[in-house]
């Protein structure tokens, strides 16, 4: 039987956009130390659309309609309290909790259409969450 | 049977070099907006070369036979209008399409011995092309 | 008689913008080398505003403002064959070249109010073009 | 009678550190618009120390000893909230103000002995916050 | 029989601490050019921890412990001539060689329990080695 | 009489290139610790030509030539170990103090017309040397 060997390099396309936002939050759990006090990030984004094979105007999704589904993404977060927010309630707010929940939300747009017809081809998502210059974390799903 | 588990993580060595090149084109399709004008960009050109195992002097590649190929590639489209490249006719040459067209001209490169014969052991070689503080795009398949 | 010493060191405040466009332009002049065909860039733009004294907000000059102006300024150069724009005939658009254009333009837009009337207390305006990873031209000049 | 040409370039040495600290704020007044609610932000703080002529061991400032000023600096700020901190009533903590407030708790470090004896020969320090890949601010001032 | 297509895309958090170190050393064999001679290098050190599920407290590892880990893991090589260390007697201490090395040594800080009990859950870790603005070598390998 | 205020902002073009070298070396004396021993650096240099108005082809200089005399001056001392270059003999070969040196270099390679007739209108050369993500040292000097 023919199986894709362990180090199988599949071919993809990637395509990333970058845009930011600046929250406070606070954390809970004495693993955080003194951020468990109230304090506050702007995470850079970066949003990665992967796919084996482009559309047909040569893409792997339009970067315009992109930018714009993650700029709306981040201004539902954007200068506010996430310690504040109902859909965060009981959680940390973690930059990788974070890079998974813009996952989320983006994955949700592409399959309400927001990113166009041709970006149900996509394979997967990755948002990672610069935090810092010395810091980043990032969560990449399927679509 | 034992199968490699979904979210098995082989290992890997990588090598990236980075170099750059400046052209002009335009794109054909209303998705392009206002960049179906005559316009140009940077393109920041990392190419990142895996393979599981170094060769016999502790390398994935010669870094400098790499970066002469990497100059190379780039030269032969160098500060040049790509609409008039008959390579590129009738196609849109977006930044992923590019991404690819390098990464088919790096692959050439090794099949031809221009890496050294260690270069035949690579896995598999990643074109990534930063148009912007804020977009990059991306090809990787193997060798 | 008092002077300030060679070395004097004056208080000062900046705040800077960043943004980007994508041009196509050549160049004349044989020291141009191939630079003399068709080609283009992505600039990335740094504005940079400085002052002796912050304004009443605290602010050296309303960051929301200035993005705009720094937007409306380089859209009006966007996605564009350089050479055949009527304002720059007969100039070679170098980097340095557009960084004095791109001030001159932000100190109009300063004097016509655009930046609000705190800005009018500004001390100067540095514009600087990133070209590529390893290549940058700016200017600056009073207000 | 002799005046340095307003272009005059006198030499100069500079050593730069960089640290991070990230905290919570809002700001009072309609031109911050949405960034009256309570939000936070990364500093990514670069710490630039200015002198003419070396010290004996061929150095600016011990950098050692400046990283440790930096960070204790950043510390006393760091994973707070500011609108809560006494030092900073009833001022709006935008970028270009802590900038200065940065400089100004270093200088009185510089002025302690603790960067060391050489310290006092400095000419300026500028402190530089950037808060975003777009975005920054900074105070420079005499030592 | 259900097999995972080639290009699957399997569900990932990442978080990244960065850090650095500063080492002398010379390569032997022809292919290394001038580098056979004694020479050294900054390395900007990046290590990436992945798994498939947050542990409780929503996190990939705990970032205070990966960078301690981090931080002691260099300051073994750091300041050092790698020529001299016993533990690299007759190997050449590339970029890539030593991205392995130092997971070698991150993987026996997690296996002892060094990066908190949830750190055993981890998926892979991944290693990367800045050498300049230009070139980087990185090792991925299983925990 | 008229004088330039304290805060006179003259104008002034700048271009800056950049390149990168790696060494070798130590340093003298109980202020530099660790760094005593054998140790190493990569250094990413930016080398930024100053001047108050732009030579007849609209660049502040030759950017090939810049970058030509930018590598010569760095492969004078690239892959070599700075403790046995009699140039330094007895000297701290800091990060400041290389910036000064390569600064000498090029303003000597400047008179001697490496750059061409127009970079004989030059108003300053600052060289700045990055030696990792969070430290850099400059020298900037008249021509």
């Amino acid at each position: 039987m023919m199986r894709p060997p362990l180090h199988a390099s599949p071919s993809m396309y990637s395509l990333n956009v970058r845009d930011h936002f600046m929250i406070a939050h606070s954390f809970r759990g004495e693993v955080f130390g003194p951020a468990q006090r109230l304090h506050g990030a702007t995470y850079v984004v970066d949003t990665t659309f992967r796919r084996a094979e482009l559309d047909g105007d040569g893409l792997v999704v339009d970067i315009g309609l992109a930018g714009n589904v993650l700029r709306a993404t981040l201004d539902a977060m954007n200068y506010r309290n996430l310690d504040d927010e109902p859909a965060f309630a009981g959680r940390n707010t973690t930059t990788e909790f974070l890079a998974r929940d813009i996952y989320e939300r983006i994955l949700e747009a592409v399959r309400a259409g927001e990113l166009g017809e041709g970006a149900r081809g996509l394979a997967s998502i990755c948002v990672t969450l610069n935090e810092s210059h010395v810091a980043w974390g990032s969560y990449e799903g399927p679509v």
